[in-house]
C-alpha cells in the first residue's frame, strides 16, 4: 500500500469547485414550466436542482449507482465499547462481497453496485470482490494512544478519493458511502465531539445495542481520549488521526473525491455523517455535493446534521450501518430525476376550451 | 350511478378483520434469523411484519401497485378559499389519464398503475382511463349548506370500497390513495376539526399557495360551517356529508375497502390522511392496514398523524397532492419486502474458523 502526502491531499481540496449555478438556474426555470403549483414537489425539486448544479445538466440522471463500503478495525474495541465482536468486521466484509448483508440485499433490489474496500481490517486475507487497500491491521486503542499516524490518516482519506475517482471513471452517476468496523460508533462520537465541542453525552449512543455499564464506559473513554490528546478542531486530519478510524478517514475521502469529480454523494447513517462533517471541515465546498438519506437512530446523528445544516429524507429508525440506507435514497433521488426529466409542462398539460368542449360532448372518444 | 345503503356500508365495516398475528410472529422470528443486530433495520422490519399480518404470508410482496385517484369538485371553491381555479379539477383528472401529472410521472417511474375515478367533477365528459362514478356535479358550498346528502356520502364511501375490491380482484398487492379536487384542503381541514375538535387555526393551511387574506377567509368559513351545522364527531358520515367532499368520502372508502380485502394501503398527504382518519373512525380496525408515505407540508397533517398514532417515512416537503408520494412509498415498502425475502440469515452468513483460515492463507481464491 503506497503512502500519500499532505500535498497530494491539498491538491484534491484545491480541486473542489462550486456547483454550476447557470445549470441550477436553468433547472429551476424548467421546474417552473412543469404542470404543478410552484415548489409543490418540495425537496424532489431541490434535489433535481442540486444534481443539475453538480452535473451541469438540466436533465441529470442517477441510474448508475454505487456504494463504496470502507472496512477497518478499531483498537478501542478491546475496551468493551461495542456489543459487536471484532470478528464481525472481517466476516461482514466478506458477506458484502457474498451479497448476504442488509446493504447487499437492498443494493441488489435497487440496481446498485457495491465497492467493498479493506482499509484496515486486522486480518490478512484474500477474497474476490474485496479491494485491498489495507493501511494498518486496525487502529491503535484511543484509550491509550492516538488511533493512527498523521500519514496514515492522509493516506486513508486519499484511498477514499481514489475510490470516488474510480467510480467516476467507470461511469457511476451517484455514490453512497457505507462502512463496517466494530467499535466505530465510539470513534465517530469522539470525532464529532472533537470537531464540534459537543459533549460525548450527546454525541455517543448505544450503537448496535450497548447495555448501561458499557455505555457509560464508552462515554468515559471518549472524554478521556479528548482530554488527553487534545485534537485540534481546526485540523481535521489531527482529529481523525488521534481519535478516529481508518474507515471514517476513508469515508471522508470518498465525499471529498465525489465533490472533486462532481458526483453527488449520499450520506447514510451516523458514521457516514461524521465522515461527511470531517470532509466539509477539510473543504467547505463538499457540502454542496451531499444528500442525506435516513435519520439514524443514533443520537449524535441529529447534531452532525445540524452542524452541516442538512436534513435527512427518510425516517426509518435504521441503525444497521453498512450504507444500508443508500439504495433507498437512490430510489428517491431517481424520483427527483424522473420529475425533472419526464413530467409534463403546463404547455403539454394545457387543455383549451375547444378540447374541453369535445370531451364534454363525449364525441371525442367512444369508450 | 347506483345509490348504496347504510346497511351495505355496515356490512363492509363488519367485514374488516384483524391482521394475522401468527403470520406476524413468524415474520418477526424470521427477522431474528437475519444476519444483523436485532431491530437494526427499524421500520423496514415493522413494515414487513405489518405486511405479513395483512397478507398472511411471512414473505409478502408489494410488486403489483396501484394508486386510486378520486376526483371531485367542491362547492366551497366559489368563496375564494383556494388559489387553484375550478377548471383544474377536470383538466388534471384528464392529465392523470394522459400521464402528464406529477403522480403519473412517478407512477410510471415506479411501475405503478393509476385508477382515476370521477366521483363528482362538475362537468359532463368522457375520457379514456377516467372511470365514471359521478355522484354529483360537485358538492354544495359548505359556507351555505351541507356539502351533500347522507346518502351521497355513503355512496361515495362505497365507491371507494368498490375500487379497493376491484384492485384486489385484479391482483393488486398494495394500494395508494390520491385525489384531485380544487378546494379540498378547506374541506379536509373542516373534517379534521370536526372529528378531533381541533381549531381550524391548526388544521387549516395555505394549500397550494393562499395569500393572507384568503387564508383568513378559509379559516373563517370552516369555523362558521362547523358552528352552524354541528357535525357529530361520533358519526363520521354526518361529518363528511356536512363539511367534507365526495373525494374525501371516496378516499375513506378505499382505505376501508383495502382493510376489508386485506391489502395494505398507503396514506399520502393531507387530504389522504384526513380520509384515513375518517375511515378509522368508521372502523378502528382499518388502522392496521395503513402506511404513511411523506409528511405533508400542510400544517394539519401532523395533527391527523398524531390522532392516528402513525408516523410518515418520507420527509420531502411535498404538497402537490394527487397521491404523488405513493410511488416513492411503494419503493420503500418494496425494500422492506426485499430484506424480508432475500437477505441472508446468520446461518448462511456464518463464517467458521476453517473457512476463515482458508481466506487468511489466500489460497481459497486466486485473485
Amino acid at each position: 500500500m503506497r503512502t500519500y502526502t499532505e500535498q497530494e491531499l491539498q491538491n484534491v481540496l484545491a480541486g473542489v469547485t462550486p456547483p454550476d449555478s447557470a445549470a441550477m438556474a436553468r433547472a429551476r426555470a424548467h421546474q417552473e414550466s412543469l404542470a404543478k403549483p410552484p415548489g409543490s414537489l418540495g425537496r424532489l425539486e431541490d434535489i433535481a436542482v442540486q444534481l443539475a448544479g453538480i452535473t451541469g445538466s438540466v436533465h441529470p440522471r442517477a441510474d448508475r449507482r454505487r456504494i463504496v463500503i470502507l472496512s477497518a478495525d478499531n483498537g478501542v474495541l478491546c475496551e468493551g465499547v461495542s456489543s459487536t465482536p471484532k470478528s464481525v468486521t472481517l466476516s461482514q466484509t466478506i458477506n458484502f462481497a457474498r451479497g448476504l448483508t442488509g446493504v447487499a440485499t437492498l443494493a441488489r433490489h435497487f440496481d446498485t453496485e457495491l465497492c467493498v474496500v479493506d482499509v484496515g481490517i486486522d486480518a490478512d486475507f484474500v477474497f474476490p470482490g474485496v479491494l485491498d487497500r489495507k493501511i494498518a491491521h486496525g487502529t491503535c486503542n484511543i484509550a491509550v494512544e492516538p488511533a493512527m499516524t498523521r500519514s496514515q490518516a492522509v493516506t486513508a482519506v486519499m484511498v477514499g478519493v481514489e475510490m470516488a475517482e474510480k467510480a467516476k471513471n467507470e461511469g457511476v452517476e451517484i455514490l453512497g458511502v457505507g462502512e463496517m468496523g466494530a467499535g466505530n460508533t465510539t470513534t465517530s462520537a469522539a470525532v464529532l465531539s472533537a470537531l464540534t465541542g459537543l459533549s460525548p453525552e450527546v454525541t455517543a449512543g448505544r450503537g448496535a445495542g450497548l447495555l448501561d455499564q458499557a455505555f457509560l464506559r464508552k462515554k468515559e473513554i471518549i472524554t478521556d481520549a479528548l482530554a488527553r490528546m487534545r485534537p485540534d478542531p481546526a485540523d481535521p486530519i489531527d482529529v481523525v488521526s488521534k481519535v478516529g478510524g481508518l474507515d471514517i478517514a476513508a469515508m471522508a475521502g470518498v465525499f471529498l473525491g465525489a465533490a472533486r469529480c462532481r458526483i453527488p454523494a449520499v450520506v447514510d447513517g451516523y458514521i457516514s455523517i461524521v465522515a461527511a462533517l470531517l470532509a466539509v471541515r477539510l473543504c467547505p465546498g463538499v457540502r454542496d455535493y451531499l444528500i442525506l438519506s435516513h435519520a439514524s437512530f443514533e443520537q449524535g446523528y441529529r447534531h452532525a446534521a445540524e452542524e452541516l445544516d442538512l436534513r435527512p429524507m427518510l425516517l426509518l429508525d435504521m441503525r444497521l450501518g453498512e450504507g444500508s440506507g443508500c439504495p433507498i435514497a437512490f430510489s428517491v433521488i431517481s424520483a427527483a430525476c424522473a420529475i425533472q426529466n419526464e413530467m409534463g409542462t403546463f404547455e403539454q398539460a394545457g387543455i383549451d376550451d375547444a378540447y374541453l368542449e369535445e370531451i364534454r360532448k363525449g364525441d371525442k372518444f367512444s369508450v
